[in-house]
């Protein structure tokens, strides 16, 4: 089962939280960064991580980086909706690849709705511009 | 916007939590109700509810709540997995209608993904068999 396996230390996400590699970051403090999905399925799409847990999904998690997770993927979403003022958000968050995860480190999306629009899928629209990415954090991280 | 707005008091979620409506329990305690979706998109979704909290959504919700909703829903998924053995296992949240959110009482949906089968739309297959959520309530719970 896909559920099954271990933490990879080389995963995209663990890449950022060491610096090795760029994202654009709305927030983040010892325990958890918050940052925008470069291929967001709406305008604002962002996720959330924790910078000291090798929890590849929900199952793994330490209790306390969960309720952490929870509190900044809360503190992302209500930055959002006041910045972006979208119609709906969608908070998932998938676990093993035939729930549609793609990077085996625990993460929430916090995706905007807006009516009219549907979503894109995942990476569809390629990658997104950076500097409209940096923007948007921008105005979301001042909404915080 | 459809984020504004009120929690209103005679939600089916609120009377489910009253016990004035009934629901396939797989656990409670004080804080916390799981339970069997009736309109499931895969074989043994299931709810999280706060019974304490007049959160609509992730936006009002207090954060002892959703601690405490973070932690049902791991408890949830965990026991889930370890009873159905699905192939991976979503976990989403809906804040406003245009998110997809149909009831205004904050819920977390717990909805197991099994390889080649797609997720049917919330409803379209009608209300399940009653005793088909209990027997499945029953085999998740055994697994707490």
């Amino acid at each position: 089962m896909s559920l099954d396996g271990r933490y990879d230390a080389d995963n995209i996400f663990a890449k950022i939280v060491r610096g090795e590699i760029p994202s654009v970051k709305v927030f983040e403090d010892d325990k958890v960064l918050a940052f925008m999905d470069v291929f967001p399925q709406s305008r604002g799409h962002a996720l959330v991580i924790s910078k000291v847990s090798q929890a590849r999904n929900i199952l793994e998690v330490e209790t306390d980086v969960l309720a952490d997770l929870g509190a900044a993927t809360q503190k992302l979403t209500r930055a959002v909706v006041a910045a972006l003022k979208p119609d709906g958000v969608v908070v998932t968050q998938f676990n093993g690849a035939p729930a549609g995860q793609t990077i085996f480190h625990l993460h929430f999306h916090v995706i905007p709705r807006y009516e009219g629009q549907d979503l894109g899928r995942h990476g569809e629209g390629g990658m997104a511009d950076v500097e409209e990415l940096k923007a948007l954090a921008a105005k979301i991280s001042a909404a915080l």
